[in-house]
């Protein structure tokens, strides 16, 4: 895949829409040296008052790997090893490892931990790992255990650990709110899981890396931060996206930077931050998406001096009001003091019945009020739709509605599959250009029964 | 039924046994006036602050009960109507009616409700009301709806009223941690009914009484406080249940009082706190509870000077983790400031899987971290058991568990049933043989499918 480029913004911005509840003013600017001695704006803090690293120090990884060996293993899957690479870089601080139970229960009862200060902290989706019967007689008295990789190598070491049971259908109730059959992720990582979760203090030996082309777009919270520090952002404004940017998008990424400024920042910074984890197979893979968001780039809808794009590292849950709240967290560890939450954020059609699964309003009235989220600014948006007068699109007036056109998600993939055009305005043609392509490359599949996505 | 009367204390306090984890010394008391000018301890505070009581001011009943006549009528279930007890003496202080949705959506995710001052309140269970189609069309655009009883009397009004949807698939998701069906609540008050939920500002025009003789036993928090601080009480510790008490639980309790004496405190005074609202089928229903426990009072199980033995309104829900935080943060507004947590507290088997529906460690590490309950001094006990050495209920002792016999309330109720004695010292012998009698007065209706309970 080529280097994404970047190209300034053109799109007009258009009359003021946003929801703005009860933000503060600007925070003053606390001075600090930076890392290379300049004074900065510091960026908001990291839940629990420090970035937590886990990757094992330097200094010891030679014994602590060679001690290793002598550890039970145990084989990680594709998605266990997203949830160390999100662990290992500080994305769910203050964690510190797979949760043990008490943070497991606090997750699922409280969407949130204590912390010893008494102080809490948002943590709503389960970070888990599960052992079944046989892999816990091996791990025996074992207050360790190695993680190793599909082809056995050393990921990371798992230490001080808990082994305890895996109530799957309480965790999958507690955390959809639904049991039914067919929720994406409990078929792809619960159902089938053992019957134990096991928590523990980790320690990465190697960075996590896919190999895949996008790894340079990894960025670790770590190196957000220094990124918005280097462009000396007195804020942060993240959108959290797993699917193609549409115009819709881009107009409320843009009049979010608008308001910002009229607030009186002088510098916001856009963190737009694809979702690079486990995604449903329906949904468009990541490798078309990162083609798509550079067309889109490329097209010139976004302003390259006030945008960072990464991916974020973590596996989708489809979890709506539940999982919001870890997409806001998570980007609270990454520097964002700004969160832009949309329409049933991390929803789906209900599993078997014909009805989303959650009300379409919940997802951010939920990460408004959900503990431990205090410290960030919740912008919810008004929907985006294609305006007919203007053959753009624009935010959704419902004093003349009937010139406005909803082209859901279901609609925008069906009409690339079958190659044809969207209202012009909808999406730059580039960023279309590259769905039907994707479409195209599926089409070979289309006897079978999983669609693979293809190597960009 | 006649009144309880009280005996003195005879049994030995065993052994110290119970944990008390990370206990604070007992406060400094707080020198304050009482009400009549008296110098007192101070209890713990009720949640918010103040004690939210919902009755209608005197002054405006007048021509508020006028005006409900024009108002839309919602005839209230027996559930209902113990919900509505329970919010009108402030056991859910601060909460000031039927949920509204942000407290609905908070109870679910967070287990508690943020207040204006950023502080959070521990609310585990929706207290909530359900509308169907009919009745939602029917109140139409008014702000405000009288709750009428079955008979058609005006119980409240709800006022500032909200009406949003009831997704009963979710609230029973997240409130239990499973969909099966079979739960009783959830088979009592939520799959039958309506498809809306209406919140509001809650006020009480007549107070709530069932006519069973058991009234005086229902002891507002406004009244137990009082009651707490005619007898200069110290400390306050709470005993919920819903079960016969047997020698086991009182051992508990007078090991708890002898506890706290040796912490410091110089009056603890015990809150024997029977539920009162609805059970299920096969429990003990509340009136042979009140007679058995009449009896374990006689034969002397537990202090008088220290005792006092009220109902608690509330429905009970099974939803073990969840529930025994609403059991706790309830007796918080009713002075109490250590709470009692037993195994497996407020659980239940599994609706269709051959197991107990939650761990039966859960409840107390769940209601130790929630959040709300920083306050309160939970008290976690060992299992009591039947020593046979000592031909007495005693803590189990691990170390020679071939001593040990459970006797679960399956075991104990198949006893009763059968006419046949548990072991000696297992439960006085009164209360056992009213236990005994009330498996009796169900004979007749043996032959039928619901056994009722019959009045004392």
């Amino acid at each position: 895949m080529a280097a994404i480029t970047w190209a300034s913004l053109h799109l007009k911005t258009p009359t003021p829409s946003l929801h703005f509840p009860n933000l503060p003013k600007p925070r003053p600017i606390l001075a600090r040296p930076g890392p290379r001695g300049r004074v900065r704006a510091s960026l908001i803090e990291p839940d629990g008052g420090r970035l937590v690293e886990l990757m094992v120090k330097e200094s010891e990884k030679a014994w602590k790997v060679k001690a290793a060996e002598q550890l039970p293993k145990i084989r990680l899957s594709a998605v266990d090893l997203q949830w160390v690479h999100v662990l290992s870089e500080g994305w769910a601080s203050p964690l510190r490892g797979f949760m043990r139970e008490s943070e497991f229960l606090q997750t699922l009862h409280f969407s949130s931990l204590r912390l010893r200060d008494g102080s809490r902290v948002n943590m709503s989706v389960p970070i888990v790992l599960a052992l079944d019967d046989l892999q816990k007689s091996r791990v025996g008295s074992s207050t360790a255990v190695a993680l190793v990789d599909d082809g056995g190598d050393l990921v990371a070491i798992l230490s001080d650990i808990e082994i305890y049971k895996h109530n799957k259908e309480e965790r999958i109730a507690r955390t959809w709110g639904t049991t039914a059959g067919g929720i994406p992720y409990a078929e792809k990582a619960i159902s089938g899981a053992g019957n134990w979760l096991i928590g523990g203090d980790l320690e990465v030996v190697k960075p996590i890396k896919y190999n895949d082309g996008l790894d340079r777009f990894r960025l670790s919270p770590a190196q957000l931060r220094l990124e918005f520090e280097r462009r000396d952002a007195d804020a942060v404004f993240a959108f959290q996206l797993r699917n193609p940017v549409h115009n819709g998008h881009a107009l409320l990424m843009t009049d979010t930077r608008r308001r910002l400024l009229d607030m009186g920042y002088k510098n916001p910074v856009l963190l737009l931050h694809p979702l690079g984890g486990y995604t449903k197979e329906d949904d468009v893979p990541l490798t078309w998406r990162m083609k798509q968001h550079e067309k889109v780039l490329e097209d010139g809808v976004l302003d390259p001096e006030t945008t960072v794009v990464s991916i974020f590292p973590s596996p989708m849950h489809y979890a709506g009001p539940t999982e919001v709240q870890w997409h806001a967290k998570a980007r609270i560890n990454a520097g964002a003091n700004f969160y832009i939450v949309g329409r049933d954020p991390a929803g789906m059609a209900h599993p078997i019945e014909k009805r989303d699964l959650y009300d379409a309003d919940h997802g951010k009235k939920v990460v408004s009020m959900a503990p431990g989220l205090e410290r960030l600014n919740i912008l919810p948006f008004k929907v985006a739709a294609y305006d007919k007068t203007q053959s753009k699109m624009a935010f959704f007036d419902p004093s003349r509605a009937q010139d406005f056109v909803f082209i859901s998600g279901t609609k925008m993939r069906s009409l690339a599959k079958n190659r044809e055009s969207p209202p012009e305005g909808f999406m730059c043609p580039g960023g279309w250009k590259v769905l039907v392509e994707y479409y195209e490359s599926l089409a070979p599949a289309s006897n079978g029964r999983v669609p693979q996505p293809l190597a960009a």
